[in-house]
């Protein structure tokens, strides 16, 4: 953990969003934070959606991205908020270009494992410790 | 907010399971109800399922579709219970032709997003402001 | 319920990681406890990673599995541990030829469905209340 999960509209072209562009994005605000987020845990996607329908679909154009955030429980809220902050803030930069032109939902949601139980089997960890 | 995830198997025809259909159908329900969900932040997908196995596998024919619906936290019970019932009452009516000739799931879950936080910058919203 | 996702990157080959297997791996832990989790209600997927960032990238190989488990509350922690526990010692088992040769994180949340409500119609279950 984390596992961080970007979805976003087939109608984004690769140079509006890049994929490994962003999942590095993502993954930094995280890395950037090993005493938070142990750096070997981090874990991102980016799920390309080809159908889909924002409002009454009268934006032909219009496109979304969606991030999931799935970290285990035990941060601070500031920790939290300091983390997701800076995500949202670079995620809103990196599309600003298109956020201008046309529309465009960004959002973000923070969910924490509940009571439910998590496994865990990691052999990356080893690389970070031993750096 | 919200965000509707619509998950099914591809043994599903597109006579069956008509993705943008049964979008357009789950869409209405919400900007049918403008002051309950603002008609800008409804955003929904289809995620086709490729692999997949539904109980010991025994029906090679077996169908399902499942559908997230996520939301802020805010709205009421009752709200909530109208909203989810009709869209999942128009899934069923829509897939009944399925349902009367082979094994078929189909199931609706409704998840509030939680304490951990959302962030969100939609410029969607101001179309349904202006009219 | 339950529902079952299974994330998988795509650098795991289908020798080391076939989908149609880990399902029936997966899906048997459940309907081996039909008294607990009823059989007509197990559905299982897997979903191919083709986008995704482990770390700060520098495991060019590196590889991950994740499994969101979904039920619906009212089992005993102890059915719970005792399902998770055997599905997620499958799947380490399953593979461990690759987690002995490079990095691979493995894991598994299970989470319950809260209070918002689900709703379910399923004419599969039928099969299996006739045996």
């Amino acid at each position: 953990m984390p596992h961080i999960i970007v979805e976003y509209t087939d109608n984004l072209t690769r140079e509006e969003f890049h994929p490994k562009t962003v999942l590095d994005k993502i993954n930094k605000v995280f890395t950037d934070r090993p005493d938070v987020f142990p750096v070997g845990g981090v874990r991102s996607r980016a799920i390309r959606l080809t159908d889909y329908m924002i409002a009454d679909g009268a934006g032909a154009d219009d496109a979304f991205v969606h991030v999931t955030v799935k970290i285990a429980p035990g941060r601070t809220q500031e920790q939290k908020d300091d983390a997701c902050g800076e995500l949202f803030d670079s995620l809103c930069d990196y599309l600003s270009p298109v956020y201008d032109q046309r529309g465009l939902a960004l959002s973000l949601e923070l969910y924490e494992f509940g009571d439910g139980g998590t496994y865990k089997k990691n052999n990356i960890h080893k690389r970070y410790k031993q750096q």
